[in-house]
Order: structure tokens, then C-alpha cells, then sequence
């Protein structure tokens, strides 16, 4: 269904108003996914698709969608003009979706099931969404079974997030608990052997070998996982030159995830 | 010197004012340092500085920088809301400084006198200064010896290059060729092997062995490395997942000076 909007104001766009604004005050249950590469993988993945607003120049695209499983939802298509002021700024590529936010899965719901030799992330306090999103671009990438993450890390499913990520929060299914401690006895309670990495870490990433279902934990950049967490688990470095023992958080999953991954045994 | 602005039109801070806008024109052989953590690279580096500009509670900043050997360099201080004025938005950490461009160093120069094992990125066309700066950020952590890069990659002393590199920019010395094929060239004068990563790349990075100079090239995300560039060098892939072949490149740079270095003899 393809319908041509002409109005800022129609009712139909409403969710579209004041991208932005919207961000920060929540969607309920709903969440923006922009441009055509996040647009791709969402075509292709699970998650439900309320609608989608389309500039007039990506008309092929709206045809291309009817011809998938999404050929019931809703396609609005509008000029550039109008489009950029129900947005609220330019939206150069002028492709948008709203997609449903699938119910709840809890953190045991998530890990049943998973492989022998599953790998998964846990991620505490990190609230960057260029981290985030960053985190989820590599696990994608590499394969990562599940992304787990307390309550302090920011929505992966957030616009610049998902954007970031290209895609990968749409591929990596995840869940959040309330705090570290639920986080580490669940992955516990499914055989998952415990690592984080921290600068400081006893064993270097590099001689670490790995077999079985292994969860890798990351903390933000300035405080890191918190001690009492670390003291549980074991703890892992990146060897780097003395004085500027300093990798972002994204890169840091980047290279974990390159050397954990590859000593994996094939499946 | 410490001299305290209270008119954000003092001639005295003029390098400072408007700094957004001026990062957009140039600044005639200098560049902004802002922060705490660039301003500590700064000041251990051997680049000029030519002033300070810092707010009212960075007195203790100021009184540390008079201890150093930039003891003879003006150091301004400003109430924040003049700092802001002057900046021209609000600067949180109430930390500025101008620092000079060191004279271009030509590439024959930058790379004489590398070690043996000597690493060297090559960057080609990356214009986006968050990767130019994470690039850094990485080349710093792992100790590569210099950045090569061609005429169309961004800035990497642009504020926000800086910014991002956590002053990585300030520690690995780098130089800029007109185009890919006088920085080959000048690379295999000096016999480095010559490396480009590519998710088409043949060889993947970790059967990879080094020994000797190595120079590892990357490209930008879309377009990538120039076939004609390829068609002349050994190239280099990650393995990933199918059907989601996409790093970041700064994370590709982490992952694979990760991998090249642990495999590098130590010096």
C-alpha cells in the first residue's frame, strides 16, 4: 500500500514528527530505523515494520518493498520538502521505517539454547551510542550469539545507535538486566566461562585460549567494570605500548571478538 | 604568564575566537588542542605551543603548565561564560590551547632512520574524522613508527581528529603525499613490504606473518582501495560472518596492527 502524503500534519505520519525531539523522550515500543543500509537489514530480519516514509526519489525502493514479506504495511511517500519538515531536518537519503520493538525476551529465555561454543557480550554502564552501536556493527560481524547489558547502557535500538551499528542491533538479539550481578550469575548459570577485559587484566588476550561457551565483558572507557565485578571473573588485557594504554570500547569488542572467534574450533 | 581576559574581544585571545568557523577555514599553521587529556599529550610532545586559553577553574592546570618547559608560553584565563563567548559555545572543561603545525616533514625523511621492523600505516582517502582520529588512537596504542596518507584524507590535527585520537595525533609522526602511487613508491624505497587490507583481500590476516618493514594500507569504507592500487600489493582480509563483511576501518587498523604486532619479534 503506497500512499502519497502531502501534508506535514496528516495523522498518518505522526510517529515521523519530530525525529529528533522523539528520540529523547521515547517511543513506546516503537523505534526509528533511517537510511538504506539499517533499512536493508531490517527488511530481512524478524522484527515487525509499522510503516515506512520514503522521499519521492526512492519510489523503486517503495516497489521493492512491496514485493517482500512486508507487502501489507503501510508506505508513505513524500516530497523531500515535506518530508524534511515532518522530520524536522533534512533527511538527505530520505528513507525511514518505524519498527516494533519485539516483546521482552529475559536473559535465560535468550541463553537456552545458545551453541556449546556460543560466544556472548556483556556490556555494563556503557552509554555511548556511537559505542553501542559500534559494539553491535562488530559482534554482527564476527558472529556473536547474544548481547548482554545491564541497565546503564544506553538503547541499542536508538537511532544513531542502530545507524552506527549498520544494522548489527537488528541481527544480534539481546537483553537487558537490571545489574551486573543477575548478569553474571545468569551467564553462570548456563556454563558460560567469564571474562573482561580491562586494561589492567591478568591474562593477555593473545595466549588466551578458548573452548566452550564463553561471555566477554566490556565496561565503559573512563571507569571500566567495577572491582568488585572484576574479582569474579577472569580478567584479560591488550597488550600495547607502554603510556597510552588507551583503546576506544568499540575496538576494544573489535579485537577481542577477531582473537577470540578465530581460536574457535569450526562448527 | 598568566594574564586574566575579561573582554572576549582582546586582541591577545583573537586565535580563539569563533572556533567552529575557523575550524572549517584553516588557521594558517596551527591548530586547537582542547581538552585534558590532548592538552597532557600536548604538553609531553614536541610541538609549539603558542598560548593557553583555559577557564577560571583550571588555575591549577595553569600553575602545572608554568612548571613545564612551556613556562614561557602566554597562558590566558578566562571566567567561563567569557570563555564561551569567546569559543563561541560552551567549552565544559574550560580547555583551549593553539598549538603550530611542525614544518612539513617530506616522506623520505619521515621514513629514513625506521627501525628494521618498522610498521607504517598508509591511508587513502579517508575523509572522516572520526576514523582518521580512532586510526590514530590505534596506531598510538600499538607503536606504529609514522602515518603515510594521500592528499584526500582529512586533517588529522582538525579539532575533532585530535580530539577523537585522545592526542594520538601528537604522538605518531605522519606525512602527507599527493597520491597513492608517490606513496608506494616512496614506501618501497625504503623496502617496506607492502600490505592492504580488503574484505576481498587474499590472504587472510591471521595466517599472516611479518618480519622486516611492513606498511599496511586502508582505504575508505564504501569505494575502498583503487583496483590499480590492489592489482601491485599483497591483500590482506578478516574473516567474518557471511553476509556481514563490515568493520569500521578504524577498527579494521585495531585489528590488524593487533595481530601484526604480537607477531613482530620484540625490539
Amino acid at each position: 500500500m503506497i500512499t502519497t502524503i502531502s501534508d506535514p500534519d496528516d495523522p498518518r505520519i505522526e510517529g515521523y514528527h519530530a525525529v529528533r525531539e522523539r528520540d529523547l523522550v521515547g517511543r513506546h515500543g516503537r523505534f526509528i530505523a533511517e537510511g538504506e543500509v539499517v533499512l536493508s537489514v531490517l527488511l530481512q530480519s524478524d522484527y515487525e515494520v509499522e510503516s515506512f516514509l520514503l522521499s519521492e526519489k526512492q519510489i523503486a525502493l517503495a516497489q521493492h518493498i512491496r514485493a517482500t514479506k512486508h507487502n501489507k504495511t503501510p508506505i508513505y511517500i513524500a516530497a523531500q520538502s515535506v518530508m524534511d519538515r515532518i522530520v524536522g531536518f533534512h533527511i538527505h537519503r530520505g528513507i525511514l521505517a518505524i519498527g516494533k520493538r519485539p516483546s521482552t525476551k529475559s536473559i535465560d529465555e535468550l541463553l537456552t539454547g545458545l551453541p556449546n561454543n556460543a560466544v556472548v557480550l556483556g556490556l555494563l554502564g556503557l552509554c555511548n551510542h556511537d559505542n553501542i552501536g559500534g559494539i553491535f556493527r562488530n559482534a554482527a560481524a564476527f558472529g556473536v550469539d547474544a548481547i548482554v547489558m545491564d541497565e546503564a547502557c544506553c538503547d541499542p535500538l536508538y537511532r544513531k545507535a542502530l545507524r552506527v551499528s549498520v544494522g548489527g542491533v537488528l541481527k544480534v538479539p539481546f537483553s537487558v538486566v537490571t545489574n551486573a550481578d543477575d548478569l553474571a550469575s545468569a551467564l553462570k548459570r548456563h556454563n558460560f566461562r567469564m571474562l573482561a577485559l580491562s586494561p589492567s587484566g591478568k591474562t593477555e588476550l593473545e595466549t588466551l585460549t578458548t573452548e566452550g561457551r564463553t561471555a566477554l565483558f566490556l565496561g565503559s572507557e573512563g571507569p571500566g567494570l567495577p572491582e568488585t565485578f572484576m574479582a569474579n571473573v577472569e580478567t584479560v588485557s591488550i597488550k600495547m605500548q607502554n603510556a597510552f594504554d588507551s583503546l576506544n570500547v568499540a575496538t576494544t569488542s573489535g579485537i577481542a571478538l577477531y582473537q577470540i572467534t578465530k581460536s574457535l574450533p569450526s562448527v
